[in-house]
């Protein structure tokens, strides 16, 4: 079965705005990293939100849990901003259950020359297929359960909680 | 425990000399591609070869697997070129036990814009950190056993054999 | 004798911070643009400051023409932020007699995969060894004499006044 | 006037066979490099050929000098493999009268990310519209006349025979 892709937004996604210099959000540069990395895996890919993850609200959380509840895959990898990667993480695990769920996201804008999005966006799809059912977070190459993990704010690294 | 990489070239490391035109290999540009994904699992990494995988000998191949067997590491990335990785896959299916070994590689070099590297490298350390001991490809986003895959010859795609 | 390049900031030296999300300056990339460009003209590079060109004061604008007409060089290209390329270049065509400065600068960050800037420094640096002494702006592949000149707000694109 | 671009191939428009590892032509990255300047200079592109310049015949040569007379063109950018361009320039100078040609090519493909090509496009449109009548070459940031330069083929940069 396909594993299922859910777009919500976050530095993964933003775009430079030539003509204000503002960072926004056009389009999810999903289909191009999947082509760029030659990816054969069946996917299904919808866009549920473009946000900055600071600005995600409760409502949005239920949403994408309801998302992944209704959706017929078992697998399912949703890109989203780093900040409250965590946070959503939480609302998933106490909302869904008997699925992979794989939350990652990007430090650098996919264009951006030396965007980290094509190596976790690997990594994530790598987990989701291999991991017993369950909500992580996949960043910095490591895969961690929701509950124990949260981003350092000072090194934006990923981190075990305890 | 760290995972263990090993290089041994192929498409990959390649390089473009200015001066003759001709694809050579200086160095691997693992470090590179670890710092770019803010890879923040540890790793050992050590070159064995730099050679282009369709001339890649018995010899060699013997080497790949004296390394992977006297390595403390339980978890083992190789890179490696696409033509004769799956041969690599099955002498290695052989002769290396108990530990979780995952071959991948690149379509087109790193140093190119469009290079899948980066992708494949974030899924293989994903698949050592998560399958059962024994010896994979992972390429096209997906693992898959030695002895049931090959390198579509016409698709340039990995595929399972039955 | 060596073209003098002063840098100013602007769009062209922009990076990503990481950890807030926000475009900031850090370094110019100019030695990686000279380097990347295989340029071989002699050069003398000198930061003068780090600015966003809606942010650049009267003062600055004095001290670029101070510097333009101190320089020994007689070829001078200035990179500077695009929204007030035109103010500045009216300013030293009042300051500066006898060189030639030739104005340039960026859509979007160097640090992005899609830039103009690579492009934009090697018309600038051309024009700067070819044109007549006066006050120029290079963009768009163009040439522009200060003056007559003005960014398009909704466009983006640098045309004539008449 | 519009600049008219010939297109003849050379490293520049190389681009890399995934599946024989070999490289080769296939379409001219002129309208990419344009989009990714900005450029707004009116241009007419054409190909002329898609070749190694080692393997540019004296017939071919003769084909790039009648498309310069025959194009109503004055300003004529070629594209061109840089082991024999100084050749070309110099069976140019004896054939084309009257129009700025200035031929130009790249050290590394277009399609790697570190090629130089978008500088020496950049300066090449800016010599064109510049330089008086003469054939000249535009590489590493300067032009030479045709008949005095020659590329080192031990540093690969272009320079004066005297």
């Amino acid at each position: 079965m396909a594993i299922r892709i859910f777009i919500t937004g976050g530095t993964f996604d933003k775009e430079y705005n030539e003509l204000n210099g503002q960072l926004y959000f056009k389009d999810t540069h999903m289909a191009d990293l999947l082509e760029n990395g030659r990816c054969k895996v069946p996917v299904e890919v919808r866009t549920l939100m473009m946000v900055d993850s600071l600005e995600m609200t409760d409502e949005d959380r239920e949403l994408i849990a309801h998302h992944c509840n209704s959706c017929e895959e078992m697998q399912i990898v949703i890109t989203h901003g780093t900040d409250t990667m965590a946070e959503t993480a939480l609302v998933l695990e106490e909302k869904v259950k008997n699925k992979t769920v794989v939350l990652t996201g990007a430090m650098i804008p996919i264009k951006f020359g030396s965007s980290d999005g094509l190596f976790n966006l690997g990594s994530a799809l790598a987990f989701a297929q291999t991991l017993s059912p369950g909500i992580y977070v996949a960043m910095n190459g490591k895969y961690f359960h929701a509950g124990n993990v949260r981003k350092n704010k000072e090194s934006g690294i990923f981190e075990e909680l305890k």
